[in-house]
């Protein structure tokens, strides 16, 4: 992203680029098939449940005026606005916990106002959305977000793991408040209140919310199962986690005899058929009833809303876009915080709380379409292996269509090769050991159902389908409101605390404070498994460090959330890291070292840019045949996916290749191999 | 072990075969250190937790004649003069549960007649079990236990999965009765009879029993975690269980302030000192006053506990030598029987229940005397190569040095080598392929943590002393009643699934029922990691034939045990396995298959004679530094360790030695590899 603050200049670049790919954001979703339903399903529970339980907050903390139906309704609606007019369709919308906070205390503002009152309380809100939309349009036509570039690793994985750690208190306040006499609601029996129902009700919800937590992780790793077929193990690992919700839903409806009602406690909100339900959406025709002071006072909560907007939106929209996820297609930070604007106009004046982009939902997205890409690829490769080996090739032919397998499936780029499959060095060695370079292959020396996943680099099956799809969903959800009620409250703080977890692989901050607690003996397995630059190539006094530096940051801006009001601001705490990372940090860490364990934009590093044209590929989607494939779980994690571009073009000519051609893997090239000392 | 039935014979070899080691037995023990103590208090939980519930299941069923601390007593009183004269000191004896079904049955019979009643049911109960050991002393004398010999792995599997069967209903319909009224006690708070204090104990159980069952089975793998120091880690895998109670026992306090007394519901025992507690002691003066004809009916059930003990103890002590344990020191079988029928008559002349030999217990004593050994040995072979590596020798050099250190430890044999090191071939790759054959060794060619792990074959520390600490723990136990009284039954149910999935590694049964789920893509994964010959050689089909065979024999067993009283007898069913092996399997299967799957001593394989001397070894025992060796776990539960005694004693000579010399490991020469069909 070029670092411009020429007005409109980020606009109309991010616009151009998402333009040329648009078709093919369709296009290629729709390719996929059935299997589309995977990722969606998943990130449409990681988004509607939070959105629903902030929804169950707000309603208490507003005496009834926003509840889950409102929430729902705002991210359903900008989910599917963002889908279909958003630049970058990785990116998920919802109203998250922030924005809770900022109208929780816009509403106990008001409702002490007489002149504002609870009556007039959305319609100041849609003043302070009006204005908020007015800053986000300032900030996207000047080009603020070309500061995103400055935002490096350092700050966005320490943002991802702050956001983890409020998931995680968000799970463990809710138990907690299980144990507790629940907030006061019509219809709910005297007798749960008693303290041994209370008891009772606590330790149902632990077991609940910690069944949930375990086979929802379980699930996720249900590829490298040994039991089962392939088949179920893949729709396990694909659909495990709504499977367990409502297992566990169920589970709760057991003791339904011997308890009574109201034990265990469930989601709670109102039908959006009940009557007094849509009162908000006609708060456009209240917003002129409010005084002129306070449209204009407006402006002060709008500001910190707009900075917290910009922050997370494009913050969210960078961790699904990181670099080890190799995406082909182009960012639209300013295009999309333009869009956002619109949105919190629209939301603001329908009265409904706005959406914006969330994490660690946007990540998983991303992550959940690395996963779909890599079966899609190892489907076409296995099959393409399979032929070869029948018509009795050699090991460089079997390589060359694999290769053009591969080929076929990539946005053919105008310019430059399309990256080449990597042959793991063991695979070569085993060949050449037993003389079998140019004899026919055979699944001794390639082993296709375990060394195909070892050729994939990471990529990501880029489209809209899926957003569209799941904030479809949160429709879908509004209206199933009956049904969500039967969901216990317990299993939602499982689910809080299974979204924590899973959000932590892959943060390479996270992996480091591992590694600071793994015994000097067992250091040698993490680099093994991971082959981590951050950590084999910096020596590890200055991983000690610089990890030391950026835990005590993470714990002075989890603090910094335990402030009332101000704590909402812990994102400018966050982009104070991008001045400490440029002037500051340089002067402790060597540059190496710090370009190891951060890479900035600004340092080093030309981007490869965007090449569109067609992609192309007939597979047969609904295949659901995922034998093995469970090495990919981890793949999608890890940073040593990054595509490396071949530079010769002539590395697979048409004739037979001498095995020397063949590259191997592994040799990080790349990389400065300098001995550094600290 | 010779199979004779001449009187006397068998008893005059087993006190032959162990007097020679009985010093070696003790000495061993004590230098072994302070880290007996991990195998000891490992099997005191897993020995004193049953017996102190069956107590209780006891007292409920005897309405309070017999408690916990008879079966404590029994369990004390046996263990310890078992683990002083008995033959063979790795099996452990304690009250079990089919002896608390017999006495159940004894009670309900004799309170029922008016000539005998509660009163005399002691006075009774102490005439069936002198019966029951003049029975065994026949049993023992006329050599009974030769048979033992043919009862082979297909058998003592299935009576091992079936024991696991039955701890884990035991623990399921424990936890189901945490949600029930529980057996009326005196000073229990009625207020936790209530309906909604029954479902909060009932979750709170769960709560509890799952978390120590999931924890212990954690802490049992801490060898392996990647966190914490060698130290610590070794110390969790070692008293991991014991600390887990403990944990959990502290956690069932948490609630204390809000719940009434009796929630969680805690171990139920009368303090040894309470009055009353000692009334059975005196029952050798009533035995008179029994009238004759119940002197004589007596005969009846003796000869069923006679059966059940001659059995149980049998197979107990088998399954505490299997042949993958490579035990050195020879087995007593009827020795032991024989001081069992003294033990018998002994607990029932004090009135309290007999304790006979125990599953799992007995093999999960081998298996941690094992880790032990492996423990000793790996200090000492490391401490070897390191030198060795300082000293800049060759890899022949080094493992020659490893060679005598690992000599040093073992019992001399008179008339044959001591095994040798299985030298992994990979490294002997390495070297050759480095060029490394005479150069210096270095850690790179040999890495002194991973390689020796590898190179050791799995041993027991054969000893008395874990045995005799163990049982005075118990002594210890029924002083320390009322702290003992403060575990929640709930932590005992988990303990009971605990042990038995504890039992199940190790199994062959288990992993190829194991197997038979395993998906077919997946199966060299099995393959890999266990080299088992039972299902690497035997064609599938034959395996599956032979598992489903096995299984509906299980199953059959299993609903045997719930026949009332008769259930009992279930080892008859059991014992009915070793004709059907002997001469209905064979018509089934091949005889190659069958002893790949089934070994019987009958069909083939001398038996290798113990030889004495001296044992020896300085070892600094109290070295608690056990970097690395989490592959132990996995180790001493697999056939694989199986020693390999090398017939040219001139492998290792001193003159340096070309690397064809070092013989690699893996050749598994001894099997038949004929491709064999179905």
């Amino acid at each position: 992203m070029e670092e411009t603050f020429v007005p409109f200049r980020g606009i109309k670049n991010d616009l151009k680029g998402r333009i040329l790919c648009y078709k093919q954001d369709w296009t290629s979703g729709f390719k996929a098939g059935i299997r589309i339903l995977a990722p969606t399903t998943y990130i449409f529970f990681a988004s509607a449940i939070p959105v629903i339980s902030f929804g169950e907050q707000l309603e208490r903390n507003t005496d009834g005026t926003l509840t889950a139906v409102q929430t729902l309704a705002s991210t359903a609606l900008c989910g599917i606005v963002h889908a279909i007019l958003g630049g970058q369709p990785l990116l998920i919308l919802g109203v998250a916990e922030p924005t809770v906070l900022m109208y929780t205390f816009l509403y106990d503002f008001a409702k002490d106002r007489k002149d504002l009152g609870q009556r007039l309380f959305l319609a100041w809100a849609g003043w302070v959305c009006v204005w908020t939309a007015l800053l986000l349009f300032l900030l996207a036509i000047l080009g603020a977000c070309s500061i995103i570039n400055r935002f490096t690793r350092l700050a966005g994985e320490l943002f991802g793991l702050l956001i983890a750690m409020l998931f995680m208190q968000q799970a463990i306040r809710g138990l907690v408040e299980e144990f507790g006499v629940p907030h006061q609601r019509e219809g709910i029996n005297q007798i749960a209140h008693e303290s041994s129902w209370l008891f009772g009700n606590g330790m149902f919800a632990l077991v609940l919310s910690f069944g949930l937590l375990f086979t929802a992780l379980r699930s996720r790793k249900a590829r490298s199962w040994r039991y089962g077929t392939g088949c179920l193990r893949g729709f396990i690992a694909d659909y495990g986690v709504p499977l367990m919700v409502l297992m566990w839903t169920a589970v709760s409806y057991i003791p339904a005899n011997n308890v009574p009602r109201g034990i265990p406690r469930r989601l709670f909100s109102p039908n959006p058929w009940s009557p007094g339900a849509y009162t908000n959406w006609t708060v456009i025709k209240d917003m002129l009833n409010v005084p002129l002071i306070y449209i204009i006072g407006a402006f002060i909560p709008a500001t910190m809303i707009a900075v917290l907007y910009y922050f997370d939106h494009s913050v969210a929209s960078q961790l699904a876009q990181q670099k080890e996820f190799n995406l082909r297609r182009p960012s639209s930070y300013h295009y999309d915080l333009l869009l956002l604007g619109l949105l919190t106009i629209l939301c603001g004046l329908i009265g409904i709380p706005p959406s914006n982009g969330v994490i660690p939902q946007s990540p998983m997205h991303t992550k959940s379409l690395a996963t779909l890409k890599h079966q899609l690829l190892r489907n076409k490769l296995v099959s393409s292996a399979r032929k070869s080996i029948q018509k009795n090739l050699n090991l460089s032919q079997l390589y060359r269509n694999m290769q053009e397998a591969y080929d076929q499936m990539q946005t053919p780029l105008s310019h430059q090769m399309p990256p080449s499959l990597e042959l793991k060095e063991s695979t070569i060695q085993l060949a050449s050991s037993h003389g079998y370079i140019d004899a026919p292959v055979d699944e001794v020396v390639f082993d296709v159902d375990k060394d195909v996943d070892d050729l994939l680099p990471v990529e990501v099956k880029e489209q809209r389908l899926s957003n569209l799809l799941q904030a479809m969903l949160v429709v879908a959800c509004v209206a199933a409101m009956p049904l969500l009620k039967k969901i216990p409250t317990s299993v939602l703080w499982g689910y809080f605390a299974f979204m924590a977890i899973e959000s932590l692989p892959g943060n390479q901050f996270w992996e480091r404070i591992l590694y600071l607690f793994t015994a000097p003996s067992r250091r040698y397995k993490v680099l093994e498994e991971q082959h981590a630059a951050n950590i084999e190539i910096v020596p590890f006094k200055t991983v000690v460090k610089f990890t030391l530096f950026q835990t005590a940051y993470l714990l002075l801006c989890f603090g910094l959330t335990w402030i009332p009001i101000a704590g909402v601001l812990f994102p400018l705490l966050i982009m104070l890291l991008i001045p400490i990372r440029q002037y500051f940090l340089p002067k402790f860490f060597k540059g190496a070292h710090l370009q190891d364990l951060d890479a900035a934009a600004y340092e080093d590093m030309p981007a490869i840019p965007f090449n569109f044209l067609f992609e192309d590929s007939n597979i047969e989607a609904t295949n659901f045949n995922t034998n093995g494939g469970e090495i990919l779980d981890g793949i999608i994690t890890r940073s040593r996916g990054e595509i490396r571009i071949t530079q010769s073009p002539k590395t697979l000519s048409s004739t037979p290749t001498p095995s020397s051609d063949i590259i191997p893997a592994n040799g990080n090239t790349s990389k400065h191999t300098q001995p550094s000392s600290n």
